[in-house]
């Protein structure tokens, strides 16, 4: 098939997930005794029993319904496909804000082949808000309306809203380089996860930048951002389909002024 | 009229406005043209239309079911009354939030006497969430249940989960205070303006603090958490009826561990 051909499915099965994905993680939302684990050795990175019921229940209908395909997930790693195409999956995206009970964690659903990104969606079950991009879609789903994604354009860094989860960042120098930005945007805020990579697709921010993202952390985003009007790329300006270092930008302007100040201090 | 006499026509009141609230604040709520101005001098403290036609209507209504009831709110000012009912009002919590996109932000209604505090409720129109504590009643309102709010205890600051909206928090010393609260504790997030008290009562975080609040900013928190089991003060142990600096816990037991961490910092 081409991928043309199976586009269509594609777009129809991530949808699918999308779906399944809500009542699941919402199960466990805010629920008091919430059990967590912790799988990393040099800090809190809570796993949860939602994250794993999720992401174990997508792959069972990408089982279902594309056996051929490749699958990655935060939770369960790498399943070889022989299709082409390879589903990248954050059952949860923000387990910290999940845990707290902010609605600021999501769902990121998006596939890809050799030549890229075919789809991506961010989904916020609590809000009932889903964004997606790709295919000639760039698409708000909420719980009162349905509306076209669309970036905002025409805000120059003096003027532009710019958001990182953490404020520390990433190292030391990602850091330094993040508060060059910020000392010259007008408002930075905190904490939204990968809500606020839906806010700029949205229109209602400006930047995010980011440091020490996995490729399941982004991927859904970026299709998002890129069929919403945006650009994202790592702080080199290279592909950000990897993870790692992120700027995101509502407007091709914006991303370069923002590009210029985090080179300048990050070489490499 | 006394208090207790009182009382039922005051939460009915109070109801009424946080209603009234929710259509006027989603009519504006991620609109792409909000006008803003700039009321601070010194910084980036955002008036939207919102804000004022929110606390205008509120106005109105109190002036119709409670015309001798004092009114103190963040965009009007202080209407003098001859009840000993004072209510304080800020029509959006979070101006920066709302700006945003991000559902963090909220309506704050409390109501107090000589005596101290009546009534409060912290309202978020975006997720369709209502906190209210007061008279008996602690009760979390959502799209899909009702359920009582119960803040979380037994947590020790080494398990707690910290909230605070800027990472800043305030003056350098008042950061530092922060810092030192911050780095004992098991996780610490930013950026969810008033909705971080709501998930303190809530029983899903652990401690909110906070420095230059006002008055509107905290009296419908500290009515919410205090209804739900929490504790709120200024940070030497005092009323934070005044706003400044705050720190809001879930238990007796975590305020006096954060207090005194604070304390040993801000001596005065």
């Amino acid at each position: 098939m081409t991928r043309g051909g199976q586009a269509a499915d594609i777009v129809e099965t991530a949808r699918l997930l999308a779906d399944a994905a809500r009542p699941i993680t919402l199960e466990h939302f805010r629920t008091v005794a919430l059990p967590t684990d912790n799988k990393s050795s040099d800090g809190f990175d809570p796993v949860t029993v939602a994250d794993r019921d999720c992401e174990a229940r997508l792959r069972e209908l990408l089982e279902q319904h594309r056996p051929d395909d490749a699958i990655r997930g935060e939770e369960f790693g790498v399943k070889e496909g022989n299709s082409g195409v390879t589903w990248v999956i954050d059952p949860i995206d923000g387990t910290r804000g999940y845990m707290s009970g902010t609605p600021t964690w999501g769902v990121l659903i998006a596939a890809r082949d050799a030549s890229g990104l075919i789809y991506g969606i961010i989904d916020q079950p609590f809000t009932r808000e889903r964004f997606e991009g790709g295919q000639g879609i760039a698409q708000y789903t909420g719980p009162t309306n349905t509306s076209p994604l669309k970036t905002r354009d025409g805000v120059g860094l003096s003027e532009a809203v710019l958001f990182t989860t953490f404020p520390e960042v990433g190292s030391a120098v990602e850091g330094q380089a993040f508060a060059e930005v910020a000392s010259r945007a007008k408002l930075t805020r905190y904490g939204m996860d990968c809500y606020a990579y839906a806010l700029l697709a949205l229109g209602q921010i400006d930047l995010v930048i980011e440091a020490g993202l996995q490729e399941y952390d982004i991927l859904a985003p970026i299709a998002v951002i890129e069929a919403a009007g945006g650009i994202v790329t790592d702080w080199q300006g290279g592909s950000a389909l990897g993870g790692g270092r992120v700027v995101a930008a509502g407007s091709a302007e914006l991303h370069a002024e923002a590009l210029a100040i985090l080179k300048s201090v990050v070489k490499e």
